[in-house]
């Protein structure tokens, strides 16, 4: 095969006329209003779709993290959505200061039920869209300009109708052209001043205008190019929101962001890590830690960065990509030799109170709860001496990547401790003895457990405790989580890998923790076991007796 | 936690002084010049660096994609990286239109050691950088600037004078001023026009000026401003060849190489879906991609993207996304069911020689060897119903996410056939049917296999084909390789996982290939036997047996 001649079948996106443009000489001076579609856009783009508890856990941990409008569904195309948001109304799940989003399409049918699912809310914002390209209005709906403004309109009359009856809730309006970006700018400039002429919006009581690229289809200039032009052009803009909502089919959300927000948009939606349709909607976390390394305040808070991706990946059911900028495993990881020396002399000048000057690190991974890692390679470059290579290959042990990246601090101890490089034997056994043999002060001596699925899981624990025997009890959901209750310590479980080494009569497993002990660093413990459970134990009690060793903290100081 | 007030430990980026840019009236109208650093920057960023064989691979992959410039590594640095250049030059590995790149410091024994690594090739450029921002002169360094371009003269100098005596090879000269992008622009318009000096490039035989951003450290304007600086007030810019480097700490590295190239830049360097230090250098893929579907052949040829896909993959030991643009799992595939309508509107009156115009897809799939997907839920929105949750609960099967999507259009027909969702329990037994009894034309019987390090794996094998019993004989280097080169049918192997179903003597090993053959779309076979490798044998037939089914291909058509 042959990549044919493009030029036959896909052409150049159309210029915008704004020969004065003023965005490319301006700078982000203050963070956007944030809009998370975690739970819409994003949630409608996965192979499993959030369960209702994910869902409210996921909401929550917006709230937590201080975004304050959120889009909770589509609730009149999905009875789960609708079921989701009357349960965050009846049961008060919304905090005063954050405002609820409800998507429908521009429908009388759909647009009832909507307004509907959000009644009694303190504040909801009714998210109206059509699709407004040409050819939308040619393909799929067979439609001339006209028709599609009337769908808008009358889609907002009915909805000031609705919310007129029902007071108590503090309503607000959003719309969307969908697929502004390649909509003729005077249509959709046509059908959003029809949209607001309904609305009548007040600078008190503004309309959220959002400008979607529904599919990223320009280079990011362009589209800030679109935005300017809209905020120049559009009647009673000192009354609208201007929101984007970018996609990221040609790889430049985060930068259409940014430079929308030059060319004046005052709002952004996207999704934690960059969820969304396709390719994904822009994604928050990277936007809002831009922001932060330029000095600007985002106000959302991921200073515990760990969590809040663990969270993610739990709900999506997808990863976050190791190189993705601030959360990834790898980018606070230097592999070579020279940026490992730059950034030792850069953290050895570095004062607290001055500005962020170290080499090859654009943020101070301590202000995300994550710490900067140089890994020493066993072998260099041979590609197959590496201690991960070797622990798989020879002992059957599949490291999580973090695992493999903490234990490289291990080996570079040993190494600066000898003065020489780690020969490639020598690795299980430090593996061994730094993860495995970890006996004191606790170990694990045995367990029964009863598990039922209305009660959880009952635990009696035999411990020792500086070789000394105790009897525990716990109980909890599954059983880590009794046992770490029995252990009766202040102990998050942050990640979790177990897998078989070997098959048959002989195999074991293999199981993996990362946890936070108390507030400290997250670390990893590992345990094996033929029994998977039995295992997992073992892995808490290697991670915990690690933290201790690691800290020189006192076990009392763990206590939960 | 709580993130700090960001304004005490960081700035913002100080703005370039340009006040008639030009370059947001421009659009790109011909690809740049690509540099893959896929060997290098990519390559030293890895947990596991690449064998020299996987090196090799990596490199003629480049080269039928059409890449002209690869840096093939850090031959100073590495006993490894300089016995692949000697190894490329010796067995004359490198085409006539292909230029090999060698980085090295700008230090006398590292030169020399560089030039050497690269003598008897037919083209070579040597790439010489040194660390110029303010930081590493203060921290780093200890050095004043007049020091730091001493270090750039005298190293062009000696490059000058050793690649003189070697005049066999057609020699060029690349410079980086390192940390471009936090430098003050008169300084490495100072630095970069003593190098150029000494050098004395002519239009007819230019100098590379590569200017990275080293970190990412501004909205992408901001370094498309640079660039631009830089291309007007260089000295001898007719003779020079501007090179970019982006790399994507913001997340905005495919926007600050567009940018940069609509300021003036000729060429980026890059890695293949983004692998590089930290967050990774820009992503050539998605750079070519986007010029193609603007209607600009890129010169570079993705049209079996998931062929280099696996091979990145393998190199690497990094996944590519699933969002990923053009690349990932998902990003062809619709799960709301207004964008499937839309979908399958627009492919309808699309015509083979027309624009390309279908919606939510910003370029044809087929274009890439790729397909459209159209997800349906078994149980939509509940989050605990879907297709592959079931299987894995109740069946212990975890279907890599290809398959899922795959296997969903299965779901969909029949759902189309009965015309009413599909009950839960039949889930299983349509995966069953589709996967595991695919039991004709070819059966698995029994094997036998000899298998030793030196001669690689021998089989024999008794299938059973229309219902007779054969006896075939093959080998290769494993026994997946061996099985198929008994079958003797033309077959690729794309993907495969394999994992353990229970633990203990019960255990058995579900396996899931992903197959083309001939020139065929990708599909999955699945097997499920208590031995490892007979389980791979069972999917190897079970996707064999379906592409025929699906194609109505005769036998004789796929024989190798």
């Amino acid at each position: 095969m042959m990549l044919k001649n493009p030029a036959a079948k896909y052409r150049p996106f159309p210029a915008v006329p704004l020969a004065d443009r003023q965005w490319p000489g301006r700078a982000i001076t203050r963070p956007p209003v944030w809009m998370s579609t975690d739970l819409r856009d994003g949630n409608q783009a996965l192979i499993e779709p959030m369960s209702p508890e994910k869902k409210l856990r996921f909401f929550e941990m917006l709230v937590k993290i201080g975004i304050k409008e959120i889009e909770v569904g589509f609730p009149s195309a999905s009875q789960t959505d609708f079921d989701f948001v009357r349960m965050l109304v009846e049961e008060n799940r919304i905090p005063d200061d954050v405002t609820i989003i409800v998507l429908t399409q521009a429908r009388e049918e759909l647009i009832r039920r909507t307004v509907e699912s959000a009644m009694g809310a303190k504040r909801a914002i009714v998210h109206v869209y059509n699709s407004v390209a040409p050819v939308f209005r040619r393909v799929v709906f067979g439609m001339q300009q006209e028709e599609i403004v009337q769908i808008a309109v009358k889609g907002t009359q009915l909805i000031k109708e609705l919310v007129a009856q029902h007071p108590q809730t503090q309503w607000g309006l959003e719309y969307s052209p969908e697929s502004f970006s390649t909509t003729e700018l005077d249509f959709s400039k046509q059908i959003v001043d029809a949209v607001s002429s309904v609305w009548q919006p007040t600078p008190a009581n503004p309309m959220i205008v959002n400008l979607p690229s529904t599919v990223e289809a320009s280079t990011p200039n362009v589209y800030a190019d679109q935005i300017e032009w809209m905020c120049r052009h559009l009647e009673r803009r000192d009354a609208l929101v201007i929101s984007v909502h970018p996609h990221n089919d040609r790889g430049t959300a985060v930068a259409a962001a940014e430079l929308a927000v030059m060319a004046g948009a005052d709002r952004v939606e996207g999704c934690l890590f960059g969820n969304g349709e396709r390719t994904g909607n822009v994604d928050l976390v990277t936007l809002a830690m831009n922001l932060y390394t330029q000095g600007i305040d985002p106000g959302l808070d991921f200073s515990d960065i760990d969590a809040v991706r663990q969270l993610v990946e739990e709900c999506n059911q997808l990863p976050v990509h190791p190189r993705h900028p601030y959360a990834g495993d790898l980018v606070f990881t230097a592999f070579s030799g020279s940026h490992q020396d730059a950034i030792k002399k850069g953290f050895a000048v570095q004062k607290p109170d001055a500005i962020w000057e170290v080499p090859y690190l654009p943020i101070d991974p301590a202000d995300l709860g994550r710490s900067y890692d140089a890994v020493i390679r066993v072998n260099s470059q041979s590609g197959k001496g590496g201690m991960a290579y070797l622990l798989a290959q020879e002992y059957g042990l599949e490291l999580p990547r973090r695992l493999q990246i903490e234990f490289s601090r291990a080996v570079q101890r040993v190494a600066d401790e000898t003065g020489r490089e780690i020969a490639a034997a020598d690795i299980h056994a430090l593996f061994s003895r730094e993860y495995l043999e970890q006996a004191s002060p606790w170990n694990y001596v045995s367990h029964r457990m009863v598990e039922d699925s209305a009660h959880g899981v009952q635990i009696e624990l035999n411990v020792a405790r500086h070789q000394a025997p105790q009897l525990l009890q716990g109980s909890g959901n599954g059983p880590i989580d009794a046992f770490v209750n029995a252990l009766g310590l202040d102990i998050r479980l942050m990640d979790y890998h177990e897998h078989a080494i070997g098959m048959g009569a002989d195999a074991r497993a293999a199981c993996y923790v990362e946890l936070r002990v108390g507030n400290g660093a997250t670390l990893f413990g590992v345990g094996i076991d033929s029994n998977i459970v039995t295992a997992s134990f073992r892995a808490v009690v290697s991670a915990v007796n690690r933290h201790l060793a690691a800290t020189g903290a006192k076990e009392q100081a763990i206590a939960a």
